[in-house]
């Protein structure tokens, strides 16, 4: 069964939502949206292509949600308030069951959130999803990658490494637990919102704890040293791999979405009172230092060398 | 040649080009920006496909031109001043002097209308590009298609049919005139600004005229009357292609990215005066009347029944 784009389109329209600061949503030739004078609209922009970002399995839903949250998850970064979104799609063919079920999850994020579904288009293409979205912050109180300072603690969200453990043992089938991870990654909106106004510098670890933490590092002009036994694991995890694959994953590993922040140690009490508010784990993992890159120590106090930094797309493994 | 990722990106980078207003550009989580309290923001979003979107043989350059043009097209036509853009890029391989050919293009446009590309991403997938443009319009100024009254002029800017003529002649050689107007479509953005305050609705050309002015009558509740002999038609139009031909292309063509609006009679004036500052053409093509739908009225006073309505990227023609 097929229908037109038009149909398509109204499908969308009819569950997108609202708000009250959308003046005009979908339906017109572009949204119409009312910015309060005291906030600055932080923009995001991530496409997910079928055969790279998504397992040949993951469902409609997972999909849906999954392109909602890698870009929630910069916001989440800049310590933004998530309030609208649109969505580009792709389709081989239209299917309504795929639409309705893409929709199912990416609605879910989007509702939990309260954001706005307010634009977008669909043509024939192969499977490839492209979502903008949009968030408001305090005018000066964004998280950004270029204020970490000397002294500064590491802090990272979560347990990062799991989801690309789930990648990695997709063949032989990873715990429920772990293939969550990858699935339906949980953007840290309340942490990084939070976090403004207390973190120095914020990152989302979506290429890779290190690479990640060196690119706060590249921005703001400092190093960093990061002791990988103090690095958190999930059960899940622990489970699943031995400890040398353990870390590899958690140093390396891309597709968490948690974030990664430097905050002076001053803070250390109030992050603590954020992880029990939030119900969330905050590890505090090393420290800015003077200098440039990241250095991961090991247990017995050398270098540790990754087997491979952060995740490109355009190279070969 | 190919290169990584984070080079794609410093490449576009490079050439991205600022305004004073972006307070956090391409290189952190997502950008930062300044929306001036008496503005509402405008954002649209729209991909190109290959194979679907554009000719096989088409440049970089003129896919880039073309990419930014379809979306500060949906700007034109609600009357916004076009602000800043996010890139999405997904690509077969990397490819520098594709990608910089792209920017050529894309960035021409861009910089016509003093628009900074704050944001995006690079992945690896078939060619595809998706474009989020953002703009700023007058608190309660933007056009929309639901404005339209009974009495209104119909009018439509340019002379539209010309790049569905080059597109439909591609396989014998349109002029370059024609073929100008399929690859670099001028977004219709100083029309479109001037006529908010004249314009009781607007819809840009992109399905085709009448499939679009369709759109304004659907959303307003009323219908209209087009008068196929007013159409304008270029004289690379009239040289291409026969009569019977030349109104299809018209009327139904799409992919010309002109305004359609209406506007109350007394606007008249207004919009020749326009028509001497912009020297740009402004035909008046029907009227809105009560009911429904769009009729098309051929030179005898027949009703025309189109070979076929607008554009449909999941339809079979």
């Amino acid at each position: 069964m097929t229908t037109g784009e038009f149909d398509l389109i109204a499908r969308i329209r009819a569950r997108a939502g609202t708000r009250g600061d959308v003046v005009l949503g979908i339906g017109d030739d572009a949204a119409l949206l009312a910015v309060p004078a005291d906030r600055q609209l932080v923009v995001t922009t991530d496409t997910l292509n079928h055969g790279v970002h998504f397992p040949e399995d993951a469902s409609p839903a997972d999909i849906g949600w999954k392109s909602l949250a890698v870009n929630l998850s910069d916001l989440a970064a800049m310590g933004a308030q998530p309030a609208w979104c649109t969505l580009s799609l792709s389709l081989p063919q239209s299917d309504p069951a795929w639409i309705d079920g893409f929709l199912d999850g990416f609605l879910a994020l989007a509702g939990r959130h309260g954001i706005a579904l307010v634009g977008g288009d669909t043509t024939r293409g192969p499977l490839s999803i492209s979502v903008t979205a949009m968030g408001l912050v305090e005018a000066g109180r964004a998280l950004r990658r270029d204020g970490a300072r000397v002294g500064d603690d590491v802090w990272v969200t979560g347990t990062p490494g799991d989801a690309a453990a789930a990648l990695a043992l997709l063949d032989t089938q990873p715990t429920h637990a772990l293939r969550a991870r990858l699935d339906r990654p949980m953007p840290r909106i309340e942490a990084g919102h939070a976090l403004a106004g207390i973190a120095h510098a914020a990152v989302d670890v979506s290429d890779g704890l290190l690479a990640d933490l060196g690119h706060i590092c590249t921005r703001s002009g400092v190093g960093a040293q990061v002791e990988l036994a103090q690095l958190p694991a999930s059960e899940a995890l622990q489970g699943a791999v031995d400890a040398e694959a353990r870390v590899a994953f958690q140093a390396t590993g891309g597709d968490d979405y948690e974030l990664c922040f430097t905050a002076p140690g001053t803070a250390r009490e109030r992050i603590a009172a954020l992880a029990d508010a939030l119900d969330l784990r905050f590890t505090r993992i090393g420290r800015i230092v003077a200098g440039e890159g990241v250095q991961a120590i090991a247990a017995h106090g050398a270098t540790w060398q990754p087997p491979r930094h952060g995740y490109d797309h355009f190279s070969t493994p």
